[in-house]
């Protein structure tokens, strides 16, 4: 059945690790354009809700979810086994040397990369030159980072960078309270 | 082949008629749920970007876009054949009056009302009472025009209300200046 | 000493009394354009952050901070005492029948209404129909109930509306993370 | 007579000038914390709305509009005379060159630094290791350097990041459309 399958984060699995929200995740994902063919690299996954809802939309790509983390490990873990996904593969270990041995992707979306963008993307680039990257941003110095790397590769012409800014509705008594969330630069990575 | 369809803005045909921009379009879409079995109303259609999009996604799904301006109308004929979809349906006329004789919705996306909001969605759940409708606000008097709705229809208890605040980067000599983009609301009726 | 004087956040005691942030607090102030022959109305005072700001910046204006919770009066006192102003003067109870003795004002800011938003308004109006009022807005319910007054007083011309939303720097580690505080309204309502 | 001056954007002479909107602008001076002892350098003054607004706060201040471009020269000129401010003294050139021969400054406002950001800050800090520097960041790659000041100068412990986003409402018939205007970083750099 065709169709943009999105999940509400109060669906996932959750505990303590930090989860790309439901409207960030779902302009990153549309930004991203995997398809059944593709062989997408979801980096520093975290609770797994990119590579999770991506598997959703595109059951017969091989989705790789790359994770350094014990406890985000295990709540990938429940999330795929949640939504009944039989398309993530999680790869523990640190990137980009835990790159080693899997297939080369042909996407890659970048939530996190502790402290290693400028090689994380070298790496990438240097498997596939063709790569669509699309990367979140939430502090300051690591999209200064990515930034460099925009620059640094200047064939990736079709490259954009927004920032966004949710603010949901929380209801007080019987008046709705808009709460902002925190701003998330998306930068996408693409010839 | 499955995955997330988005067409990036450049890519439309758009005239002088406003147009729901791309980001804000994903997270409409995404909210809107709707597959290859729904029939889907398109109000106050502008350029037809909702329209055309949701269609890459749910080619099957039947899709009638609501227009009461000539200029937009053109532009949405000129947008379908671009694209190449086949299930967009374009109604000419002030909403919800055309909505007669057109099949029943189950979905509903509202870019526009002509100042008929109240009207459209009482008939809309007239038509459909489990109909889910998307709304897009840009002004503060239609979003809390919406927002009167969500309170006098307490059975839609899955609705949400967020904003949705977009800056662009847009290149200035060798840096990259972030531009402001309209914020809109998108609240999300539905039980 | 001329020269605009800014309190910080962290320099009020607070409490669990929710504050208007430094940024919102001083845009307020500054489209409030009162001085030292003002008699300023702050109703629903909160931890008395704004009055005792408008204080330091006016310490010849009469400033009338109208609260009717007692932990927020606990905490204007607190407030007022550790900046040392001499002019805001406490009144107790639910605004507007609180304002009845109080000298007639020149301006008003409304951080809260409890409810009584339009009471409140009139109130103001009837009391000096070329007051200045600066409205803050949390809520869509009452930023939609500010608009309506705004509709009903075309005589207000000069009045402006504008959304604040402020993200600020947190520090994790050695990195920046942009942290979102919640959108405000700031309605600015003059002739 | 005290109080906060606030000069509504229209208000001034503007020309193409890029120029500080009223509320980025009060937030900047609110921090920068001036009096009428203070020495002010505003860097790349544009139209001069800040050097000139900052003097109808501070009368006895010195402020230096520092501005390389012959047509904002022009526009700081007709504002310093349509405000009748007598505290505002314009240097032409490119800082931190024009630096020269000015007296040593206690605040700084960086509006524009020409790509020189770096030279601009380590000049400030040399003239005046206890200066207070507030900056305006309207692109990333500003941004970024000057986060990069913040971070070799840890000394300035008291330094904070945030970044405004304002949208204002423009009447559209009788409705108010929310516009976007561009976020800009204020980093407010002191000890």
């Amino acid at each position: 059945m065709s169709g943009i399958k999105c999940i509400k984060d109060s669906e996932f699995v959750r505990g303590n690790v930090p989860m790309t929200k439901e409207e960030i995740r779902m302009v990153s994902l549309s930004k991203l354009q995997a398809d059944d063919n593709s062989i997408i690299f979801d980096i520093g996954a975290g609770t797994g809700s990119v590579s999770v809802n991506q598997a959703l939309n595109t059951p017969k790509a091989s989705i790789f979810a790359f994770e350094r983390d014990g406890e985000a490990i295990d709540l990938i873990e429940k999330n795929i086994e949640r939504f009944g996904v039989k398309n993530v593969h999680i790869v523990y270990g640190n990137a980009p040397d835990s790159f080693k041995g899997v297939p080369v992707p042909t996407h890659a979306f970048i939530g996190g990369s502790g402290g290693r963008l400028h090689e994380i993307v070298y790496e990438l680039i240097n498997l596939n030159p063709d790569i669509h990257i699309v990367f979140n941003g939430i502090t300051l110095e690591n999209t200064a980072a990515m930034l460099d790397e925009i620059r640094e590769h200047p064939e990736f012409s079709g490259s954009g960078i927004v920032q966004l800014s949710v603010s949901r509705a929380r209801k007080a008594n019987a008046l709705h309270m808009m709460q902002g969330e925190n701003p998330v630069y998306i930068i996408d990575m693409r010839k």
